[in-house]
């Protein structure tokens, strides 16, 4: 794997049975999986692009960050996620070189150690680093 | 290579090189090419990202369609490309189902074959879809 592959592309849709109804029915991609993180009360469907993801975010709750982020923006592109082979050394440089990175490394519902970068530092992208689970298991 | 790779982001900047100073100083990350499309009036940084790539989008004149972009929306996500397998049957098909495509198949600056279909139909974002190659020569 090369480094600072693309693990997937949040995107924040009102209804993803819509949305499903371009990528899958009329573009021909397929969803992978579908859950529902209580945690975050958002509904995913991941469909594979490549080695990499798309993953369509609905509310599950109208006071969720999904639920308000449509509010402001509409639907639309929610985050970028890029695996970097050492996350911990990548956001400690990031937080000495001032970006704006918004929380220390922490595990996700799946178990991946993840940070996110505020879109004033990354040309106005909510990036979320992953650690690349395949570069530390060498 | 599996299908529907992410073939690349547009990303629209104000600043190349203050994106720069981000993506590849702080984060680690190398630009592969860099250009200038004329007929786009807009500066082009690569940068791999896996089998992908982001591409940061500079306007190179004041009434661009990258400079209008920032205008609207601040900086942030200008499309995303994906390849198919089938680029004319995939648009046809599109069209035939009544998501917005914006384009007949036309050839790009890079002489790849490409359509755009509108955010209306994706879930907001605009989508470029691109001929892969790979496919074609099997």
């Amino acid at each position: 794997m090369k480094p600072f592959a693309i693990d997937h592309l949040g995107i924040a849709v009102r209804s993803i049975e819509k949305a499903l109804d371009f990528y899958e029915r009329q573009l021909g991609m397929s969803v992978s999986a579908r859950e529902t993180v209580a945690g975050e009360a958002v509904h995913v469907a991941m469909l594979p692009a490549g080695e990499s993801r798309l993953e369509l975010l609905e509310p599950a709750a109208a006071d969720s960050t999904v639920a308000r982020f449509l509010e402001k923006r509409g639907e639309g592109l929610h985050h970028i996620a890029l695996r970097v082979p050492d996350l911990g050394a990548a956001a400690a440089r990031l937080k000495e070189e001032g970006a704006r990175v918004l929380n220390e490394p922490r595990r996700g519902a799946g178990g991946h150690l993840y940070v996110f970068v505020h879109p004033a530092s990354t040309g106005g992208v909510l990036l979320e680093l992953i650690q690349d689970e395949q570069e530390t298991s060498h």
